[in-house]
């Protein structure tokens, strides 16, 4: 996989999270009912400002005062569906980039097809787990549920094959979550704790983050990982407090607002993806 | 009330706690706009999986898929009663246990119509207080919004009537929780706290355990009371480092991720049902 | 601004929480999917019932049933809009004393429309922050998404304007809290931490605490200052013992259910509107 491994350091990470810190951007979120107010939490620990505009009318007026916007098909009504594609073209025609999970894909056949469409309106990046990705890449019928029941090095070549036809970078979350930029070349993030997957939101959340990552640079798959990356470290830093998986949240968002740059920086375990993961605490 | 009282054992509650676990059913929820990210997470905490899938189109072909279903009438939109009947239909025909929660009904002209419709669609569980099941049965207009103004007794012959109309095991939440089954035998269970009631989404995200516990037997009055034991045996627990109605949440999920089979064993305390309560700690 | 100062005292506040703690008012929320359950939960806490009942063809129905009414414009549904429509007008019918929190106008249009139709229905008070109560005013185009980019100060006249205009009272959130009566005559209210504009729903749950409130007393702006001081005065309570925005709303609706009406009397900071604040601890 790493003929053509991308050669991020942790420092570049640091420096993005730096800039999203300062400039604050807005980021509008068509996400599910079930996450909005986590999302929203998230945004704002962060230190970015979430605006949940995800209604016909509204979405496609604001996309354009959006720093970033996230797309996510978890509860796709009909308004929210209408909604995600005026958003969607608004963004790209406003040059405002913009992030699409397509959760759940596969099994369903309504959000598949509302997926496919919106990959085809120019995402910066999709983001999923290793089945939803496989899925909206046309080689795989989906997981349980929400939960993946493929591993992220399985969904290499449809990742990649996702990205060359969409043009997006493509996230792919997982025990090592791995970020393939549209020319196919990959990186691998170790961070990140279990928990993550023991409350609800914890990927969906991290579109959010990602759209906001996205906001500040041009390089699409430099943002997903920067992104991954403060978000897994501040996991990680929560789950040494945390007893379980009510008190995991809490304690993420604090770390989410706490991390600093040097912090990133420092814990980050960006990998070849390939290589077997180093130990949390080596570098 | 006592003519027909079943006789569970708390060993019976934790071995399908243990199913749970090992099983990890797949439960499906169609519920209110208020409590669907705490549900979520409650069905996590617990070992399940949760899949908010609620809208049409998606509800009827999802069902067949879930190992349970639950239907939660608290903030029923168009849109989302068209994907309860779906779901409920779907649900029958594949032999998917699903439970119906009839919020508010009484009071109310609209969900009360959806509630008698959803009774005649064979649940496996039908579960309220005491004024939403009355109301249903016919015998009562319903409580003061979300909250009763009637005792679990008083609901009893209601809840028989109900028990016998639809098929279904009625569980009635209260001070004492009480279960009746298809045969109008009945069963008490005297654990929880009351910072369950100073929580939003107490008794509806106890709807969609109970739905947990229905995929793993074929016995629907023991999952209602199997489900509200594990579940009121944690916010025992949780109660007792609780400082109020903020960390009692936080507390309650890290408590019904550690909870483990042999702690209700040891902490539920069943009831016949005109028995006086027992003091907690005595068995 | 002080030529019409309001006169309230503390003691004026305490009281009025002592009521609210006593009717326990029955509140039905019209709000954004945001916050949903945080302002459930915020409502619990303080000792009132919520009940979010906001579907076309109940939002009438309950509106005559409910103490008080919260309808706020977070994320306006065509489906909701109608209910918001049909709740304020059974509420006006009824006596029902109701609160329209224009989040967001300004900026979007519908939304814009929603909120001047609905400011006609006669609010007992109308909640936003400064850029909100500008541009529903007609005196700005809104802030930055939700995020206001002027200070209560300047938004000064545009709110007695409202208040003129609308027979409501109109409290404009900030550092230091506003609220303006009908006649034009203004309090301060100099109590709150920078943690609540750190998460999500902390102004949206502020207008359902002040429809709780608004359904004890008659006179509207007393309520708005009641409500401001004691959700402030709790946050206060809270942010001594948050470590960030996680840990602040669960230590926030501890404090909320745990704060007394003498609490409020000892520790609320009223300001005539022009003086400097006095710091926390001093009176």
């Amino acid at each position: 996989m790493s003929r053509m491994a991308i050669r991020y350091t942790p420092q570049d990470c640091a420096r993005l999270l730096e800039a999203v810190r300062t400039q604050q951007p807005l980021v509008q979120c068509l996400t599910n009912a079930v996450v909005t107010n986590f999302t929203a939490n998230v945004l704002l620990a962060l230190g970015a400002a979430p605006a949940m505009v995800d209604i016909p009318g509204e979405a496609a007026e604001f996309a354009p005062l959006a720093s970033g916007v996230l797309v996510n098909l978890g509860t796709p009504t009909g308004s929210q569906r209408a909604a995600m594609l005026e958003a969607a073209e608004a963004a790209r025609r406003a040059g405002t980039p913009w992030v699409l999970d397509p959760v759940a894909v596969g099994a369903l056949s309504l959000r598949t097809a509302a997926a496919r469409t919106l990959a085809g309106l120019g995402p910066a990046i999709v983001r999923g787990n290793a089945s939803e990705i496989m899925a909206l890449a046309g080689a795989g019928t989906g997981g349980r549920g929400v939960d993946s029941t493929d591993t992220p090095a399985a969904a290499a070549a449809a990742a990649r094959s996702l990205a060359a036809a969409t043009g997006a970078a493509v996230a792919v979350s997982g025990p090592r979550d791995l970020v393939f930029a549209q020319d196919g070349s990959a990186v691998g993030v170790d961070n990140g704790d279990a928990l993550l997957t023991r409350i609800t939101g914890g990927g969906c959340a991290l579109g959010a983050v990602m759209a906001a990552f996205a906001a500040v640079t041009p390089d699409a798959a430099l943002a997903a990982t920067a992104a991954t990356g403060t978000y897994t470290v501040a996991a990680e830093r929560a789950a040494r407090q945390a007893t379980g998986p009510g008190s995991f949240p809490v304690a993420f968002l604090d770390e989410l607002a706490a991390v600093a740059p040097e912090d990133v920086e420092a814990s980050l375990r960006l990998a070849v993806p390939e290589q077997a993961p180093q130990p949390e605490g080596v570098r």
